[in-house]
């Protein structure tokens, strides 16, 4: 499946990874669990997992951020409190939340039988146009079950959580990229991973020189439906800078061409896999990052592009699919070059 | 059972409602479903409903404030965003909340069957002193179970969601207060509906003048837990003048002689079913109060002592109770007068 | 002058104001007090002031959002506590708010002489490369200068607190726009003000299809500066509506093709004059509109690319200028049609 | 003059430093400029400056909470977004906020002739009912003179910026404590310094067992007024653990008895110089404690009762006062023991 750098360059300046996906940050890997059906109703569903090595016992630093609250994320209180993320990252369905909480404990309580308290993380868009939601198919054990399919060259579109997704009148799905940026004289690597859901149709706008709409076909939508932005990276940052990266990340919207929308849950998460809380000691001394001036505007522009790349190509690489309220086209026939 | 009343009149100076329980804003209900067990672990856990007559319909004015974010209540992104709550209040344990959210999806399904989103609001505390609470043993029918047992004159204490909190030391649980204040030449009820699980034995001052500890009794603890203030006014606010309540209300663990705690998630709501958008057309005229000055602080006052006065009666009317990992004293034991 | 809309109409398919201009919300106007200095030391520096008709008296309804708090405007704290604004708007050099806010409070005990508590807002952006800013020569009697100065057909560009900007590398300045929105069957104004001193050269995009960069002459600038965004409307909303409203009016950075940076203050502040309090009974009952939905989606829209449009303006208003550290060069040489 | 302490030992547990002030956090200073006349109307105003050695070239790491944002102080933006103070923290009347605005610059310049933007910190409270506040008497000046003031073993009481405070009907002023705590095993200061001028005076509770009202004889105030605390430590935190800390220091209100007030800006910062951001490279490795569980919690403690202790003391040390609009008695002569 061809993606949007295959056609053009982003104007951003910065590098990517060699995926130009999130698991270019090392040790970061994606799993999908989808969930398709056609009779009785049409299902259109599933759930991703980003998986964080050794989180349940180690966590990240992290923080996040909402742009528009019409949205039902699970966990984020505790992540902006104690400015840490004892949990993977799940993505699932607006309704499917809770069953996915329920299963992201179970799968901590694997690797910690003694554990009385949990942050599970579970993020979500609203599939309801694709998948017949109200039937809440989404089951606790598919927590585990994406899990166990991460990998580092995971699937971009319409798998998993990003099954069910419509952006920009067109298919979208999960999407993914990354940045190189250097601070010091040490590179690091920022990544995103999307679940793409948002945009009114005639919105969007191709970022760079080459690419231009043929016949349009994307569907008239009110641009209601979520966007969540997870950024992770390397790079040692404390929370309150992790904060900053989450709201600069939601910049994406506008550099598609969007302005918002009322009934769009639009949320972003960072986390630093370079900051990590071990088990132990109550004070540790480690190292400690002052990620200024021209360091943190680096790091703004990575996570606001790769979010906006990560969400072209969500929509790229899904195919025109058939839904329980409605059928969608793909981005892919829509554009020429 | 004995409410703090019975001995001692609180400072506040407001008069209270007549049942003293946040069943006093008119329409406003709670039931319980409890879960106790003594073989082969020790369960003490459950599920309380706050039912909002037609909030699922027509939701409420709302806000939330995070005193301290150790916890992992559900809903509050939505309801900080819209400003309005369309979900009864559900409490339960820390690792239940997402049974509860898939329980509180089926209860509002059933009266809006085609509906494709819904923010169902969670509480919680941790009971994993009580209660063996990696059994995971909250099953998401008991949502509708805690609802069909909501009434007026609901029962205190170790029940329900409260079945296995400790607060101060003591047996703690569900607790509820009510003041009467004047707005113009009107009177409103202010109530509260606390799930108290907080506070250090030797922290705990009792307001007023004739109450005093005996032998104590109370288990050092850590302070660790979490407190869950819910305040529902019948007097029309707007939802950043709910903020300021949700704000102001925490303030009642300093009136108990709490300065907070690392490990306890502090979280208050504060709604108003004076203030509901009705379902139909974009755009309604609807009356809307300027509560300023005077008002305002009458408001405050009333949310921080309910609260506090509810956390008192939450531990007078729970017993001494053995639990999973501890066994802990009742309050009512502990003090002369 | 030429303006943006001279060249090329907006994507955002939304109606203008007769004046394009935030004086197209009824009441509104906006007048300039510019300081400008060849010796000892190049001064370009100024005030503006936003005049809201009977303000002092009759606080609107107001909210704020900071998208990057590398900024000290004044007077955020209790707009966001109170949901109300009882100041014009006044924007000057960063180093300068203290003189205006002992000037705003000057302007307003003329009112109201027996006043003991004030809010003056004042907003900033940093004019040190254009302008001897640490000479500090604004003073407290300029702020009613700008102020006897306002108008409806005000001047855009390089005057009053815009004299010294500078924009995506080009001379920036005030700008402002406006569009209609009809909420129910009515017709409501949105309008912006900005003051623009953001922004990276090379990432500046011209939204639109007819408008191209020739020779882009631009400086290369670190995207440092701040941008100060103000949103008024005559729809009457309640604060926490004001606070979503001034959230996705930051987006207008994205839809101009810019990530953010770590110096500039990113700052939005929305007001309502729909929705006032007004002096005397402590409560008092008004109308109070839903605005949800589609009319709330028309509201972000209008508020991000009527800033982006002022934003636009402010460069193209603005002739090539020579600064206390560097000259900059006019957008308006730079592009062709 | 008799101190709390005097009478009463505080019932959280922890040790105070020597001197029970802020200044017992090393490097801390406080100094006070005092502005009294009876002639032609009454004054009782000034500014008092909390110094931090070296802070405009070397930022220590800061935060805030606002729990009550009826107030003006300036600056609070910046610190939160960067997680760092680069101020002294100046402390001064509500109208006057803007002119020691103006002497903070000034007193940064003579330090960074260079400098082109700085953030000025100035807390204020309104001491309209003791002074004539529209006189706006207060000059830049006075910054500069605050400062050179700082000593050690600065007064506590009716000086500075405390001069025309009002708290708990009783004349209030600055007050100060400290504590210490021991996190690993290395001991560590928390000081506080208030400006204490809120609260109702039928509401106060003394802490402890020994001291009563005997005739009460404070003003019935509304309570509106407003609350300034300032909590240093010496212990390494992250910015969005000082958050944490801001936010608890508030719980002071409720353990003196207080429910917080609709008119009284009350805003907590919180600083460490353990954590400071050196100019210099834009990547910097240092030492960063974990500070979780039991320490966080003794933090917490430290942060509310040192913040109790300071309003306390800033009522006993200050005498019975006459006023612009009314006469205030001091707590010292209206308790005993």
């Amino acid at each position: 499946m061809m993606r949007y750098r295959d056609f053009e360059k982003l104007p951003d300046g910065l590098p990517c990874g060699p995926l130009n996906k999130i698991s270019d940050v090392p040790g970061l890997t994606v799993g999908h669990h989808t969930l398709r059906r056609e009779e009785p109703t049409i299902l259109n569903t599933g759930v991703t997992c980003l998986k964080i090595p050794d989180v349940i016992h180690s966590p990240v630093s992290a923080a996040t951020h909402v742009m528009n609250g019409f949205g039902k994320s699970l966990g984020l209180v505790q992540v902006d409190e104690l400015g840490t993320m004892e949990s993977h990252v799940y993505f699932t369905n607006t309704l499917s939340v809770g069953a996915i909480q329920q299963g992201g404990v179970k799968v901590a309580l694997k690797e910690r039988p003694d554990m009385r308290s949990y942050n599970t993380v579970v993020m979500e868009c609203n599939d309801g146009r694709m998948s017949d939601i109200a039937g809440l198919d989404v089951t606790p054990e598919m927590a585990a079950l994406a899990l166990e399919d991460a990998r580092d060259d995971f699937d971009l579109g319409s798998v998993g959580g990003g099954t069910g997704m419509i952006c920009f009148g067109y298919k979208g799905g999960m999407g993914s990229a990354s940045r190189i940026i250097t601070v010091g004289d040490q590179e690091y690597t920022v990544g995103a991973l999307v679940q793409a859901n948002f945009g009114r149709q005639d919105d969007l706008t191709l970022p760079g020189k080459g690419l231009r709409f043929g016949d349009r076909q994307g569907a008239e939508e009110s641009g209601d439906g979520s966007l969540i932005m997870v950024v992770g990276t390397d790079l040692p940052l404390m929370p309150h800078q992790l904060k900053r990266v989450a709201r600069h990340a939601c910049l994406c919207v506008g550099l598609l061409g969007g302005p918002g929308s009322h009934g769009s849950g639009d949320i972003a998460l960072a986390f630093s896999t370079g900051l990590r809380t071990k088990s132990g000691p109550a004070i540790q001394t480690r190292p400690n990052l002052v990620v200024e001036g021209a360091a943190m505007s680096a790091l703004f522009r990575a996570a606001a592009w790769s979010c906006a790349e990560a969400i072209l190509d969500s929509m790229l690489t899904s195919p025109a699919t058939k839904g329980h309220r409605m059928d969608v086209a793909s981005l892919a026939d829509a554009i020429s070059h």
